[in-house]
């Protein structure tokens, strides 16, 4: 198991929340904490939303593999998958982008025609930022969606009982990164769709009005960090803990990279017991994967399912959060 | 003369501002361009505006000679400034935050602290954001403002035969960085107010508002590059260009830093000719400086001015644009 040296990411992002005190008689209606801040404005019959989240060279990226075009669409769809889990429709973006020096211009426009593409198809007008120079690339986007007053999909709303749910299949973007570490690379077709959801995520927009509008589901969240740490972020929130089976799986991954593995970019949502919820939404599997419980906030336990690999998710044990954390050091 | 060898900030912008287009239909109704980005909401009474501002560790700051309150406090700062040039007041923030290995527990709270000083001051509510892992400490901040309906100061209003003026005295942060690189550092009074002014500049917040209600100045926008280039941009938008005497210099510091010294974050804006600005507002000076005139669109011309320096300032001549360019080689 990993050790936990320096302060978790969740610890961190306490230690802020508490220094920030509770956002009162501002307009803010939810703060640090969500996929999204909700603002309210007087007057206005739609809330909005704003996430922002950083894509770092070497981190989320590497010169070497990653085209600037796909650098600059996953930047957007990093964001854009954060608008997705509050059942929101994006409006704008704002791109802060610092460049190191091997960042030419014929870079750059790569990195903005990607972002670009998938800003026009999501209806996103990108309104502004800034430029700088760093010894990394380093971009930070900010994006504001809408949604009808008071309806947006939190992780603060699932209740004991509720069914848990995720979009697609697990563990695919972990696939494909360790296929790009891998010296032999894997030429078949299963390979190709790994790399694939590596490179250009695809943020469930429509699937999060879905939910919103449909499904009425109760909470919501996108897979960004791996589905242990993601589902205790939640069942955080909740103040609830939770018993999943084993999730769906990328077709050739583990079931380690299904449960750990981060940047599926899924969206992770509960609703009622009594809740039908379909089993694809425009060809995509909806799978549920488990129950909300009582109990200790934040635990989730794996049932019925064993991993071969042995400690890291036995069969009815609580599930480690081993998902990807910034601070934790392997 | 700087020789320019890569593509210039205005250029780089220029060419995102074209691959993006025009914001048609999404509420955005001023895009790329000025300090913020203006956002209309239906049915409300005023308008949103956005701005966002990165803070780059050895490019804003150092971690050998700022303390992290003051890159806390400079990083918002710096947002809240562009916020103060709408003439709007602050909502609230979201802050992404990159850390390099170096920086502990002990740093980010105080980093925090440093921050939300500024922000309870100008009640600014620190909605979310983003905590993430870099090789150097990198902020992205983001403020949301409000202002009232079709009232925002922009940089394209400003007419021929408008008055230019700035706000205090310019140059004081430009020698408060070089008192810094000086082995020998000048413990002289001018000097501790010198290193203020770079280690924590103020916003101009209620300035700005004075401007927009009382004022009801034509263009407004921050000094954050240099005056010599600012003004280039605030005539670029207004398509006018400018002629203007020597700027009020601060206390020890030289014309060349009060023309071309970036990150004062005083205001320069323009007003009608029959308009009377007063020569104070809370003590803090509005001094004329010039007048926008009919004329290629972007060029300033200093006169009567001459520096000592010779070249780079001469009396009647055209004003190179030598403030901050994070893509000019020098």
């Amino acid at each position: 198991m990993r050790g936990v040296e320096r302060e978790s990411e969740l610890g961190r992002i306490d230690r802020i929340r508490r220094l920030a005190g509770a956002p009162r008689g501002s307009g803010v209606v939810l703060g640090i904490g969500d996929d999204c801040a909700i603002f309210r404005q007087r007057g206005a019959t739609e809330d909005l939303v704003f996430t922002t989240d950083m894509l770092v060279e070497d981190v989320h990226f590497r010169r070497e593999t990653h085209r600037p075009e796909d650098a600059g669409w996953k930047a957007l769809a990093r964001s854009l998958s954060d608008i997705a889990a509050m059942g929101a429709s994006p409006r704008f973006c704002l791109v802060s982008l610092a460049l190191a020096p091997w960042a030419d211009t014929e870079w750059v426009d790569g990195f903005y025609r990607g972002l670009l593409r998938l800003a026009r198809r999501e209806k996103t007008v990108l309104a502004g930022g800034d430029l700088g120079s760093a010894a990394k690339v380093m971009c930070d986007i900010v994006v504001c969606g809408s949604v009808p007053r008071g309806r947006a999909l939190r992780r603060d709303g699932a209740r004991a009982g509720d069914g848990i749910y995720v979009s697609g299949a697990l563990g695919g973007s972990a696939l494909g990164l360790s296929q790009l570490d891998s010296s032999q690379p894997d030429l078949s077709k299963g390979a190709g769709k790994a790399r694939r959801r590596h490179f250009k995520p695809e943020p469930r927009i429509a699937l999060g009005r879905f939910l919103r509008e449909k499904v009425r589901a109760t909470a919501a969240m996108d897979l960004s960090d791996g589905l242990s740490l993601d589902l205790r972020r939640l069942c955080l929130e909740s103040r609830l803990s939770a018993a999943i089976g084993a999730p769906p799986v990328f077709p050739g991954a583990s079931l380690e990279q299904a449960l750990h593995g981060g940047e599926d970019y899924e969206l992770l949502f509960t609703a009622r017991e009594r809740t039908r919820v379909p089993g694809t939404f425009e060809g995509l599997p909806l799978t549920r994967i488990g129950t909300m419980r009582k109990g200790r906030p934040g635990a989730v336990f794996l049932e019925g399912a064993a991993s071969t690999e042995g400690a890291v998710s036995l069969k009815g044990a609580p599930l480690p959060p081993l998902g990807y954390d910034h601070f934790r050091k392997p």
